[in-house]
């Protein structure tokens, strides 16, 4: 009988939107799995996430060097492929998760570890409830991720401290540029970040402006219906004080009737409003009724991607996560996230919590009324506090001869298939 | 009689778009002007570019300490303020040049040194013959700049390397993105950049895909007219081959008939077309023709601020072209501009050398056809040797404790008036 028998093979699998750090969290899982090789067989990634589950297209991690899964730590994107695909209920799709067991069973596995946000958290959540119900002894562990950093009970979520650095550099940046333009040209620069519901990334952008580099931002906050006139007032208020003024605008901002300013009236498999554009919306309204002229930019993905400015302490919570998720695998829990604590501000600390996942999934952290400055435009001290230790440190990838960032490609080798195909509806 | 007598100051001003390295320039010209205290006196910027000439409004560089200076280098931006403006003709406007020599007897200025592109070469090269037309002792020496890589002589402009090292990074960490999201989500992402008349920008953008990392990039650029059959086909193409696929287009393509895909009917002060929002057109035509779902972004002012991920190389050129430009001053030049010239490629090495005015001023250097693949929607490996070395190395600014680069913002002193006002029409 060889030394592995009884020993459980584990799965892992990335979840929507991906982020400059969640390869950083499947190196701490896989890392952290071969490392307990006595216990733990092969880490198994779903190709493209849980599809890659349903459809039993495995990927087998050990057919990458140790160096290669080194390399995920400073890879941004999902590197065994993301997907946008929420489960129904046991009960309204019986079919998808009988399907599961079986690919769980053939391939011996034991361990769930899905690394997503919200919606990812609910279907980890009712995979860790198979166990009872089919009585399969499977374990499934969360592993927190999402630029939106709106997941309950978390401090914070990995991935949002990079994008947060990204944007905050950014505005700095532009805010630069456009003080030396102002003159005879430029004069207000909108730019355009993510966020559907909850206004973190804009607030990043309020991080430009500090006590040693006072520069002019105004912050449209999802969380704030946007009243024109104030906003007109304000930005005007700005370039007389300033010259000029940047405007950091959430893709989510919505009028006070609840539309979004940049709805095209398309929808995402998760049923959630296909957004993009509010940016020259804001830019077109400030040249009608100021008659500044104006750049606009919207960072899309470069602002998730971009690894090359990844925050040093994101990149560290996006590991430990990964390897906590083992960790409380071994330890035998079921149906958990691994968290981050802080435990001191100045200086930052932080531990590592656990939540249980029915306290996380479907529940979005919102940003706090005390964050938001009472006129709706800017950040409190409060959320300086907050957000300035998550986007602390840098930690640069390795760059080649050629100047260009040094970023895995894994080979991603199937594991040979056991059963007949299966169709995802 | 004090020491300093018949010692000539200088004048330095920054002109056009400001780039991530120009401040890098001028810290060259001030520190090296401030080596030689003994032939130059002080160097007085204009504030906001030519206008702060014409207008009297100087600032006296000689009130920043070393330690501001010298942080001009990891500074993006136009520290002096930069303006869009220019001047006529000697024939159609001796008013403002009469105004210059004015400004330049009242304040002793024997050297002006003006930082900018094409269109400031052109001023440069009027102020230059200046001396011969009013016996006024002046040397103009321009300091090439532009992000554009658009003038002649000069194997590549300061400026230019950074913004190509920004999007070719961008562009990679971008389809890394689609390509985790494509099974289930977004399969093209299209990624706007600068770039009016010249591609070397976009051309960049190809530099994403290397042979250690092979990517699917089709690149519009505004040399070659838009051929929708033609693009269309290969984005098809290489989502069938890929699973996905990233777009970079120029936001000045132009259709067959010499249209701007994006024209939206504005001009600048040049006169020059006012462009943006190319992306979201290319991005619903592969909508409409193809049916895939798209993401696209347009990086505007954060291609050319990007600071934080220079490169070394055009720092070190930027600084370079600002130091030479004082020497051939002290040599007693006029009507000049230093260039960079390649000597090897493989190694990369150059030398400084020096191109007259006349030669560069309103010439626009495109790029060679035979940089631009057959098909007319990538980059050769000729380009590809051009480009490497400009974007090689990294040359991080500081950063503090709270994350953030450590970005100077001088005291900018204005030197006291000597004359009356003066009117900029």
């Amino acid at each position: 009988m060889p030394k592995t028998a009884g020993k459980k093979n584990a799965f892992y699998a990335q979840s929507g939107g991906v982020t400059a750090v969640i390869n950083a969290s499947a190196c701490g899982v896989i890392e952290t799995a071969r490392k307990n090789r006595g216990r733990i067989g092969k880490v198994y990634a779903g190709r493209n996430g849980i599809i890659g589950a349903l459809t039993e297209d495995l990927i087998d991690t050990s057919k990458e060097s140790a160096r290669a899964i080194a390399a995920l730590r400073h890879t941004p994107s999902g590197a065994f492929g993301s997907c946008r695909y929420k489960m129904k209920s046991l009960e309204a799709n019986k079919r998808e998760y009988d399907r599961l067991i079986e690919v769980f069973a053939a391939h011996n596995i034991g361990y769930f570890f899905y690394n997503g946000g919200g919606d990812s958290a609910d279907t980890c959540l009712k995979v860790s409830q198979l166990s009872k119900e089919t009585g399969y002894p499977i374990q499934a562990i969360h592993v927190p991720k999402t630029v939106d950093n709106d997941l309950p009970i978390t401090d914070n979520c990995p991935g949002f401290g990079s994008v947060a650095k990204y944007i905050a550099i950014s505005t700095r940046e532009a805010s630069f540029d456009v003080a030396s333009m102002a003159k005879t040209s430029t004069k207000v620069f909108v730019l355009e970040v993510m966020g559907r519901h909850a206004g973190w990334i804009a607030a990043a952008g309020g991080l430009a402006s500090s006590s040693d580099c006072d520069l002019p931002i105004v912050i449209l906050f999802p969380e704030v219906p946007f009243n024109e006139a104030a906003f007109m007032s304000l930005v005007d208020k700005k370039v007389k004080d300033y010259g000029y003024c940047s405007v950091v605008v959430s893709e989510g901002v919505q009028d006070a009737s609840g539309k979004f300013l940049a709805d095209q009236g398309l929808k995402d498999a998760f049923g959630h409003a296909q957004l993009g554009g509010v940016a020259p919306v804001i830019a077109n309204m400030i040249r009608e009724k100021l008659g500044h002229k104006y750049h606009w930019a919207v960072a899309d993905y470069l602002q998730r991607a971009a690894r090359h400015i990844a925050s040093k302490n994101d990149v560290k919570q996006a590991y430990a996560m990964g390897k906590e998720a083992v960790k409380l695998a071994l330890a035998g829990k079921n149906s958990v996230m691994p968290t981050v604590v802080r435990t001191s501000n100045k200086p930052y600390r932080w531990k590592i919590g656990v939540a249980k996942l029915d306290k996380v999934a479907n529940v979005e952290k919102m940003m706090p009324k005390d964050f938001i400055t009472e006129d709706g435009f800017g950040i409190t001290k409060k959320c300086r506090n907050y957000l300035r230790p998550l986007i602390k440190g840098e930690d640069y990838p390795p760059y080649g001869k050629d100047g260009m960032p040094k970023y895995v490609q894994l080979k991603n080798v199937a594991v040979p298939k056991k059963l007949g195909d299966f169709e995802v509806k």
